[in-house]
């Protein structure tokens, strides 16, 4: 199995596509599986085809066999799905982004997917939990170790994202009363040692964890030492009910590798590795991106049209709701509109800086949200800054905008206007930036979810409601 | 030293802003630093909170009295930071954020800086050279021994966010004819070894990288053993030009915890460790919420004004000029909306709802490109997806806005213009949201930066040409 960087991933994936795409091997298979006569596949330069790719495929490390699958169109995606093993299949279902896992799992006969899942461990099927059909979960539960199967029900009780979901099972621990050279013995006797293993957790005697040793403490350490005098007691430890967010930046502050998970009594419950983490990274890195513009999930790049518009219609009919409303705040002002069709056309210009200027605030908050920055005590300050920011910038794009109407239309009120309504919905924006987010973020709920829509909501309405207003209170 | 998990960072940060609160303790040091007379600070009360602030502070981890920093409005990180020692100012301004680092660098006097940073290591100064002085850094440079200060010269000859800059030097290596004895007395010999140390790198003869040894192997392997006939040959290589998101990717689908870095000859450069790559992760991955929404930089959520507002003024500028542009468009069809009004209140809405599912579009396409999940190869399924999504989407909610806005005007051939604008502008939004980032990413730009400025310009514009446009064939 050989491993890649993504420069050298990147042409591993070019040669598939083109291994599936000589001769349209795609077509011919995808055509093929539609009807029992397998000729077009049996011919001779097919298989050559079908070997090269296996063979190609076989010698990928399962992770990027999953990059390969994300990055294959459904037919595509479908041929390389058909020419894997099942082992092989059960650990890149692992690997793939929730979007593919899902697709994978619909595309698969019941069976085929029973067999696929069969050989994967406690923590895998944790992973995989919310992704699998209940009765082959269940089923492949039935498979399981009694220890694991109590594992996974135990892990599976904590929350979404929490430590406890992203903790794993296998984790070494040893007495504080043994000594260094127990400790290794133990070691030796073990199959193999968890991945990514660095420290050793320490017990004592009541079986809460007292300290830990770091590899190098075994390796230099005096074999005859008692572990508890010489184990290192300042350990950074994380209890199931913690964000598994959180742990990854505690990793990150503290500089970890792996952590102990302990319950409330200081009994070890599990072993945090960076590597999950920055999985959990990973994935949630870009998701403030498809939750600020209104999707639900991640989404499948290829997925099909009924999954995309599933993932996308509730947001998109809120957005069609508030600009009803918009447009019912025009419709008030059609006299005025009517009698100078300037305020029309200058109308949207108000509108659009003033969501451009509140996406822009609502970034940052959602930013600094989603890295603890943001509480009550320091709101205050936060919001004076963002509306200083929005008078100032109103003052002076609101002169610009308006010189420029006022070099369109030769109207000396109407550039007051428009400026001034310029200037007061970018203080809309301000303050809907901030407090839209923070007030879903107070009450438990994601602030980034359609934060866009919300936002571009108040700014549109505000904007038409204050411009056409001031305008007919002035102008009409 | 004590560290924190989130939660209960979160009540330290709150008790330091109790005691900064505690009869005003901010305003006084502040007027007091303004004043030459400190008669107010010398009082017996504040003496008191002073020594507690400063006996919490000292007793926090450098990472988390950054967090503390970055969560202080400006006036109370000023106070918090003026109660901090030389040393443990080096090494908190390494571990706050960029932007917070810009403003910190930017209000400590000269001499103050460089006695901060005198302490800190060439790695360290690699971090920090963007956001230093050149005068000050060159001074911090002449401190260094030769070795560290030719490690920072080439250290920063790699491009900017490449592995070669989140490298670290400390790297242990053996030879490959040392038996395991011998590289374990070779350990013994060092005075401490570097932080996260899960594997040595074991040279050839003519010292290039032939493999490596899990700690692991060391501390269960046979001692009398040459470490050639042990070392593991399957090891992860990055080389200093990789970028580090494609170093962060490799780190999470095979698990690493450290890397070796070699030149193209093989030859050992430094080591990659997964905490640095978790603080880059961290760096960026709210990173493209910002570029989306048309923030050049991260910005310090206490900035002063004039800093956000250089931060956010191009992308506004941009959008006053496409604003305008659509707003020439409407201004073409000024006829046709006087004479018939509900154009003007209906227009918004083929614009807005064109503008949030375009930014869908584009949100799924900046997250693809940023995980290298788009390629040409693959742009032909997407775009397909996109479109057909559009086309079905804009079929239904095109129908429900012409059944809405029917019922609302009592106007048929109105109805069927705005259900067709509808689905058109749809059309334009699936193709500019998949089209434009990714052709600002073939030519070697972000393609999050303004993303939605760029979006919004095209759905805004073509929403009422095409709208206006059909409604003046049909219906004028």
């Amino acid at each position: 199995m050989t491993t890649h960087t993504d420069a050298r991933l990147q042409s591993t994936v070019d040669h598939v596509m083109a291994l599936l795409h000589r001769n349209d091997l795609v077509e011919s298979l995808v055509h093929a599986q539609k009807q029992p006569r397998q000729e077009l596949v049996e011919t001779i330069v097919h298989r050559q085809q079908l070997a090269a790719l296996q063979n190609k495929l076989r010698r990928l490390h399962f992770a990027d066999l999953a990059h390969v699958l994300e990055v294959l169109p459904l037919e595509e995606r479908g041929v390389v799905w058909s020419l894997l093993s099942d082992v092989t299949r059960g650990e890149s279902l692992l690997e793939v982004n929730d979007a593919v896992r899902e697709q994978l799992i619909e595309a698969t006969p019941r069976d085929e997917l029973l067999r696929a899942i069969a050989r994967l461990d406690g923590d895998d099927l944790v992973d995989m939990r919310e992704d699998l059909p209940d009765d082959i979960f269940d089923q492949a539960m039935a498979g399981l170790a009694d220890v694991d199967r109590d594992w996974v029900a135990n892990t599976l009780s904590y929350p979404e994202d929490s430590v406890g979901q992203w903790m794993s099972q296998e984790v070494i621990s040893v007495r504080g009363k043994q000594t260094i050279a127990e400790a290794i013995a133990m070691l030796r006797s073990l199959d193999r040692l968890p991945h990514n293993t660095d420290k050793i957790f320490v017990l004592d005697a009541r079986g809460a964890l007292s300290g830990m040793l770091l590899m190098e403490d075994l390796l230099l350490g005096d074999p005859a030492r008692q572990i508890a005098d010489v184990q290192r007691k300042s350990v950074v430890t994380f209890q199931p009910e913690d964000r598994a967010a959180d742990a990854a930046m505690a990793f990150e502050r503290y500089d970890l590798s792996s952590a102990p998970v302990l319950n409330s009594r200081g009994k070890l419950l599990g072993r945090l590795t960076s590597d999950d983490l920055m999985e959990y990274l990973h994935e949630e890195a870009h998701e403030d991106v498809l939750n600020i513009a209104g999707l639900l999930d991640e989404e499948d790049l290829f997925s099909n049209i009924r999954n995309a518009i599933r993932n996308r219609w509730l947001w998109l009919a809120v957005n069609l709701v508030t600009a009803f409303v918009a447009s019912q705040v025009i419709d008030a002002f059609a006299d005025a509109i009517t009698q100078l069709v300037a305020l029309a056309a200058l109308m949207p210009i108000v509108a659009s800086v003033g969501g451009n200027t509140g996406n822009q605030t609502t970034a940052l908050v959602v930013r600094g949200l989603a890295m603890n920055q943001i509480t009550l005590n320091n709101l205050g300050p936060i919001l004076r800054k963002e509306l200083s920011v929005a008078l100032v910038s109103g003052l002076f794009w609101g002169g610009v905008v308006g010189l420029f109407a006022g070099a369109i239309y030769h109207h000396l009120m109407l550039s007051v206007v428009i400026a001034v309504a310029l200037l007061l919905n970018l203080v809309v924006a301000a303050l809907t930036g901030v407090l839209v987010p923070f007030a879903l973020h107070r009450f438990g709920r994601d602030p980034a979810m359609g934060a866009s829509v919300l936002l571009t909501f108040m700014t549109d309405s505000m904007g038409f409601l204050i411009f056409l207003g001031l305008a007919s209170a002035v102008l009409i």
